[in-house]
């Protein structure tokens, strides 16, 4: 998929998460939503998938000044960081380009607010390899 | 904002809230995350701002084949539904055009499955703006 920024690490799932949830607080983001997708799906169709996280993350101070420039953000929001399980044991840490989800906004103030979610998205990527250890290609 | 979906109705925003989540079950869509932007504003900044969901809806069978199609889909996932007040008592519901949200995928398979999700909230919609009346341009 095109316009992800993401990082792959050595952690185990569960310590990368919350890896992923201190790092998005130090730069400011909270966690409004968390999807298990490995547990919804299989209460909702009884399919088993590898683990997967869906993380909602809000800076609330960034949200607002776009929501007073653009009341339809909200159909944008939160910006996820999703965490999964890769074939091979590593886990893939990754985000939309916030760039790209609010170019569909086509709205210039809104595009500046974006850039500096991707600044800090790209810091809270840095963090957590710097934890974790970043996986080499097998 | 462009690539919206939406509809201005009559209702209370409460009970149109509660008409959209009906709606979405009728369509297979459950809500995964339901965030209130008023009372969270209120909370981490000390904001007022006006009634406002963003409820995430998700339909897991649509979700499962493109998350199969593509792992990294779950970046865009869920798709959103926002209700709102108006400055001169309206409520609206809309959603971003799922479309144009998974066209930053850029995956023929996803655009089809967006497609369907277009559709199907089209209808969203329709059933909203049927139960509690369009409202019309003041």
């Amino acid at each position: 998929m095109g316009h992800i920024i993401q990082t792959t690490v050595n952690g185990a799932f569960g310590e990368t998460v919350e890896a992923a949830v201190a790092a998005l607080e130090d730069e400011g983001f909270g966690v409004l939503c968390d999807i298990d997708v490995q547990a919804t799906l299989k209460e909702k169709l009884g399919k088993e998938c590898r683990q997967y996280r869906i993380l909602g993350a809000c800076n609330p101070a960034l949200a607002h000044e776009g929501l007073a420039e653009e009341i339809e953000l909200g159909a944008l929001l939160p910006c996820n960081v999703i965490v999964y399980e890769t074939d091979d044991g590593g886990v893939v840490v990754s985000a939309v380009d916030p760039q790209q989800l609010v170019g569909i906004a086509e709205n210039a103030v809104l595009d500046s607010i974006a850039t500096e979610v991707h600044e800090r998205y790209e810091r809270v990527l840095s963090t957590i390899t710097d934890e974790l250890g970043a996986r080499s290609e097998v």
